[in-house]
């Protein structure tokens, strides 16, 4: 029997977000429609943030309503605050993650708010969320950002990502992920957090981590991340976005380097790792002046390999 | 107490052959000597093959005589068969690889010489190295290539690599050690063979991986590599060789984000990452003409790294 892993893209949130260039709505349909076809479940495909800030969200109520045609795909989608989660729901996201960061330094930054401020944002979504009738009810999770450290305040402390675990839980969330925002994790650190939420808070508030590949450290992680259990992993069709310092380094963890992992270790995906690698070379003809990153896309299949049939139709 | 993991610094050998720049002997001990400086202490300089088909190692006697002059450094050399061996133990090197394909197809193709053919050249190799005084008698291993897979056949099983190890083990080789130099393995595959053999033929026969980073797949591989107790890892600097396919993708592991790795980790590797990342700027300068890769280099060290001293000085 393989363990599943959900592979959830956030290219489209994550990506696009770092990017000058707008992605035209029918595009983002298309790049969804493409994973998709590739056996692709969950997909973040945007974020209810300022438009002034960030224009290549603008139209993230139009690109949920059309990701909700896939069947069964789960649409995921990102928000800031309270007003954020209000446009969520009503726009019928499956799945709302609110960031959080462990480093209030960069929380300020970031989003202008300190802690209490958050938690306090953080309440009233619960709040919005669970007024909801239950078979239309969101799934609502708060992913910890910042976890692995922070690029202003240096060292993040397991202690710290523990106390603000345990008021988010306290305040009724029913999930956290963990984030390694800035690329400065490493297995050790991730099993400790992994382990030492798991121990105080109970294994069902944690399934997932978003993890950069900043420092090259992405796939590293994600093996000790899936070998302890966590079974949600983020990552970005050709590694688009995830804050990347300079060219040649990808930020996000690229979703065809993930897949090759995990299915080749026996893990399964749903994912058809050719089509995935038909869906990139798609996808990137629609974004023709950003840089695209992957070392399976780049050297291309092995010999012999032999491609998984998606079984989650 | 901190775990012991030594880095085999091979861009001198499997980068240098890999580009058509002839490096000067003056430097490639530049070279060495800013690794050294850094806490490397085991790098193979060079190959003793036909100095007609790789005139970029036509001076490794030479390089091989400039190295023995630092103190605790490991002079690696690899050598395809009986005459290269004669020309490394005569210059002096402290150990001598060779490599065996696994795949026999890989082996005609890359040596012209298939298994009986090579495994003579082992045992003659193996006379010559016996008959040296015990005090100056290299260290002698043989390399098990394309053990994880082949460009030319595709899948290579467990089966075929541990009948090859018996094989080299019953000759009196006294230490194998396993190529992913195609870039096809993933950390299952990995456990798979470490413990296959080492359970065939005991733990002492095996320490050491030399894995790519074709897909991607470098840093969990050798994340597997460590974890199940392998004490030397392959790596280059700046992921120089390793047969890339296209540019952006690096064959080798990139010694400065495998020293991340396991620094952040807690394992003691004796190098300075700092120093590294400083050799690796000025050996760049040795060689304007080629594209170095990695992630560290590009992102820069972590806000608050604490650099590790080196300590096996």
């Amino acid at each position: 029997m393989r363990k599943s892993v959900t592979i959830s893209e956030v290219g489209l949130r994550d990506g696009l977000q770092s990017i000058s260039t707008i992605m035209p709505t029918e595009a983002k349909v298309e790049w969804i429609a493409r994973e998709y076809e590739a056996g692709v479940r969950e997909i973040e495909v945007g974020s209810f943030v300022s438009t002034a800030l960030l224009p290549q969200m603008a139209d993230t109520e139009a690109v949920i309503k059309a990701a909700l045609n896939f069947p069964g795909l789960i649409v995921a989608v990102l928000v800031p605050n309270r007003r954020g989660c209000e446009a969520a729901i009503a726009a019928g996201a499956h799945k709302i993650s609110l960031p959080l960061s462990v480093s209030e330094t960069h929380s300020k930054k970031n989003l202008n708010r300190g802690h209490p401020a958050m938690l306090a944002e953080i309440s009233a979504c619960l709040d919005l969320v669970n007024a909801q009738p239950s078979h239309q009810k969101p799934h609502f999770e708060v992913g910890l950002a910042t976890a692995f450290g922070c690029s202003i305040e240096g060292a993040v402390s397991a202690q710290q990502v523990y106390e603000l675990a345990q008021q988010v839980v306290d305040r009724g969330v029913p999930e956290i992920g963990l984030s390694d925002t800035t690329g400065m994790g490493n297995p050790t650190q991730l099993e400790e957090l992994v382990t030492g939420i798991w121990d105080r808070l109970g294994n069902q508030v944690l399934s997932s981590v978003h993890l950069h590949n900043t420092r090259g450290q992405g796939l590293a992680n994600v093996l000790k991340a899936v070998e302890l259990g966590i079974t949600t992993i983020d990552s970005s069709l050709g590694g688009l976005g995830g804050c990347p310092y300079a060219p040649g380094a990808s930020g996000n963890i690229v979703t065809e380097d993930l897949v090759f992992l995990l299915e080749s270790m026996g893990y399964h995906t749903g994912i058809d790792l050719e089509k995935l690698l038909a869906a990139r070379h798609a996808v990137a003809a629609l974004l023709p002046s950003e840089s695209w990153y992957g070392f399976t896309a780049e050297a291309g299949l092995p010999t012999g390999w032999v491609p998984t049939v998606p079984t989650n139709d």
